[in-house]
Formats: C-alpha cells, structure tokens, sequence
C-alpha cells in the first residue's frame, strides 16, 4: 500500500463494511462533532452511550443532528463505560471512543480483569504523523501511555504498532529504536533495549517487521544523516515506526511534531483487540477525524 | 534586545571587539571553511592549533586561503588540545573549537583537574533554535552533554542557559521544564524535577529567570494549548528556554526540529567559563556558522 497521507486512512476504511463505533459518555461536544462527520463520511456507524439529555444538548450547542444516530441513555459515566466496553467484548460494536470521561475512568473499564478487554499484552499509543519533511507516514509509539517501559513491554509495543501497519497492508515495516546516540552504551539504557530488541528480531522473537537500532533521529529519517555516520541498515533514512525511549521523550516528540513541525496527526490506543480513539480537546478537528478513519480503516 | 533570528547573534558579535577563536586539532576541511567564514564576516580571529601540512592540505581541498590566519603547529592531538585549553585558561584566546579529534579527548582536555577550565558547575549544551513555527527563539538544554541530570545538575544546566541570555541581553528568560504533562505525578521524576526547580526559583535559589513547570512542550510554547489546559503563567506559551527531562528527550526534541521541523540551529557547550563550539559533520555550514556567532556574542 501507498501510505504518503493520512487521507488514504480515509480510502482505506471505505473500502470496508461500515465499523460501528460506540462512544462512552458522549456528551462531549466536540466528539459529537467528530463522530458526525465520520458517521456522514461513511465511516463509521455511531452508537452514543451517555446521558441523552446531555447528548442532545451538547449536539445542540453546534446544531448537530443527531437525530439518525442511535443512542442509549446511561446517565452514570462509569456505567456507561462498562456498557460501551461490554458491547465492543461481545462483538456488538467495533471501535471504542472516550467522550466526556477522564481516561483514568475510561481506561479502567477497558482494563477491568473481569468484564474488560485484556486477554494478554498491554495497551499502547500509536500516532501517525503527515510531516511536510518526511517522504512517508511516520509512526511513532508510545507517546501516551507506558511511563517507563521495560524490554517486554517494549516489545509489546512494537508488536502492537506492526500489527496496525499490517492492517494497512503493509507486510514488513521498518522500525527504528530511538536513543540519543546510534552506539550501545551500557549507561544508556535506550540503547541496550536497541540492541536487545534488533536480536530479538533477527532471532524471530519479534516478527513481521525490520528492526534497527540504537539510532538517534536524524539517522532514523534522514539517508544523509545516516551516511554521515556510516551507518548501514534497511532502516536508516526510511523509518516507518518510531519506538521511543519513554514517555517523555515520546510525548515531547509527539507535540513538536505537531505544533514546532506542521504535522498532522492520527493516532489511537491499540492492544485490547479492538482500537480504542482517545481525542484530547487539543486535536485540531482535523485530527480527531483521521483518527477514527485510522482506528476504521485497521479494525 | 530582540532575538526573533539567529542572524541577530552576528549583529550582536559585530558590536565587540572581535574575539579570538583557538580551534584544537584544526587540520579539518569543513571546520577551516567555517572558521575561514567567521574570520571573513568579522566575528573572530582565529588560532589553527594541529598538524600544520594537516591543516595546509585539508585547506587546499576547497582552495581556502588561510596563509592570514594564526596556525600554531603541534601535530599530536592530545597536545595540541592541552595547548588550545591553555591558551582559554590564560586569556590568551576567548573560544574554543574542537577540530578533528574526539569529542572524549576534547573534553578531557577541558575537565582535566590541574590544567582544564572548569572551577566550579558543568558543563552544558545550548541549542538555540529559529522555528517557522514559533515567534521568537528557543533555546533547548541539554540535549548533548548530561545523560540523566539530577536536581543539582539541572539547576546547573538552567544556570548555564540564563547566563547566555543575560549575555544576550535578555535579563529575565522564561524557561519552562518540560514533562510528558503539566500535572505532578511521583512516578515520572521530570514532573518532581519540575515543582522543585519551580519552588527554587521562588524562594530565589535559581536567580535571573522566571520558571514554570511541569509543562508539556504545547503547553511550553503554544498560548492556545496553555489555554486548553486551564494553565495560567508568566511562562507557558512563551518560553524562552526549555529544559528537558534527559537527554534522550532533548537529543530528540534538538533532531525533531531541525529534521523534521524546519528550524535553523546554533549551537555550544557552555559551563567552562569560555564558549566551547563543537560543530559536528552532519551541521550544516551555516549552522557551523551561527555557532561560532552565537560563542562571539556571548563572550
């Protein structure tokens, strides 16, 4: 697949049965926006699940009809969690959305050891960034949600965001380890996890990917910085997915691509079976859309 | 003083007597045509320590003309950093540049306890930025020396970074400490950092600036963001200085900018009394440039 520009999110879920996707505590006037334009671009079928008085409300606020749209009226946000989590658990909708809820409430009905949606793995971030200075889609993970990952949950997360870009019928992505530096050095544990993980690889521990690293960022997306330091590699200069050190380093990359670098993004949480779009009110409204044509276009 | 361009440190360099730059281990093309273009432009007069055939041939590959220029002729790389420091520690020379030898060797030369430079504080790295995205420029610290800076280090990074705006002309910057969010959170030590170097700054511990913190980089840099989140400070949305959490996060912060967000870089190591200019191979020349601008306006 071709995957210059997050509109060709938009092509790609199209090109699928129409995913319903159930928002918990929609009262939230800026999902309801998003949910609207998906809903009449084709994207998705809405199922709003929160207190109808609010719903209709916070729809009226920007003259939104919702009046097509199915709703259930479950005033508690806690409840309405559960519900919205039981219904994607038993098939009866395919996209999870937080509305009007804190992600801690939010995320605890998804992590819920009895009624939520972990079987095994963990739950990590994926953001799809169109940058106007690279020559594809950069992924970078996670940026949102693992503080401080140890090497398994590292290699969670990789898995997770490959499995995305097979979904997007991409069979090999090219993954690059992020550090400060592109040689080991024993006192700087981003670049042991690099080197831990390229052998998982070659020793078919992580599959369906090419993995390289220790490599700062320049040597990741630029084949001139990597020439420059003579390194030679499937995934210099030509990253797909980024994995970054931490949350710090992810969050901060995250946000200057975004407001210092003129991206636009797309992203959402992955690992509990189903994608799960987590908006924050600082997404233009551009990007709340391409995440749930990302999260339609991958389930 | 205003400091929306990076040219304006070669204005500012203009306005002094023009300060003596001693590049250690010269024999080094791309350094010599940057020296070569300082020398030319009036910001500094330079002294060539190294191998002088060395330093004459790698001269002649680009045809440049440094029969005018000072060369002092000590072949061996360790003595001819010794001798370079020497001539700082004197105040025989008031920046110092690194040429063809290690970045370790260097720095030894530097710390050394008898015969470097340094007295008291660290060394630190500060990277000032021209962003197409931001109205004014950003000086990130450090994304180059300090691995994993404790509170005692990063107060020593800020001080470093305050000072060369103060040389700049700029009496009170605001830095704001980055974080992967703008709420305090034990488990993330970035955000403890940050309400302590707040707290510090308070009760007058860290002199001649304003901080804020923690803040996540829109929050730093972004007014609208700050709004978003309820923020209200002298800092968030205007930021001079950043300080990030280590150094995988600024060394990804310092290639996401140039890389993947159009900004122009200048940068040095600061901490040892004089300016030290490290360039590396992958600058471009006429961030090579603006770095020895940046060391001749703030000496």
């Amino acid at each position: 697949m071709i995957f210059k520009t997050l509109n060709d999110l938009v092509g790609l879920a199209l090109q699928k049965d129409r995913r319903k996707l159930v928002v918990a505590v929609a009262q939230d006037e800026e999902v309801l926006l998003a949910v609207k334009a998906a809903s009449e671009a084709g994207l998705v079928a809405p199922i709003l699940v929160g207190d109808q008085l609010g719903i209709t409300a916070a729809a009226a606020k920007s003259g939104l009809d919702i009046s097509r749209l199915e709703i259930i009226s479950i005033p508690d946000p806690w409840q309405a969690c559960k519900y919205a989590v039981r219904r994607v658990a038993e098939k009866k909708a395919d996209i999870l959305m937080k509305g009007l809820v804190s992600t801690g409430l939010f995320l605890k009905a998804i992590l819920d050891k009895e009624n939520g949606l972990m079987n095994e793995g963990l739950l990590s971030h994926v953001a799809f960034f169109e940058s106007p200075y690279y020559h594809k889609i950069l992924c970078v993970t996670d940026a949102a949600m693992n503080i401080s990952p140890d090497i398994q949950e590292k290699t969670g997360i990789i898995n997770n965001a490959v499995k995305v870009y097979h979904r997007l019928g991409i069979a090999l992505p090219k993954v690059g380890i992020l550090a400060a530096v592109e040689t080991v050095n024993p006192k700087m544990e981003a670049t042991v996890h690099a080197s831990m993980l390229v052998a998982m690889q070659k020793r078919k521990q992580i599959e369906g990917c090419v993995i390289d690293g220790p490599l700062a960022l320049d040597n990741a997306i630029s084949m001139e910085a990597a020439h420059h330091k003579g390194i030679v590699s499937d995934v210099a200069g030509d990253a797909d997915i980024l994995l970054v050190p931490d949350l710090n380093a992810g969050n901060i990359l995250y946000k200057a691509l975004i407001f210092l670098g003129g991206s636009v993004t797309a992203a959402m949480v992955v690992g509990a079976g189903v994608p799960v779009v987590l908006t924050s009110r600082a997404d233009s409204d551009k990007s709340k859309f391409l995440s749930i044509a990302l999260a339609a276009a991958t389930e």
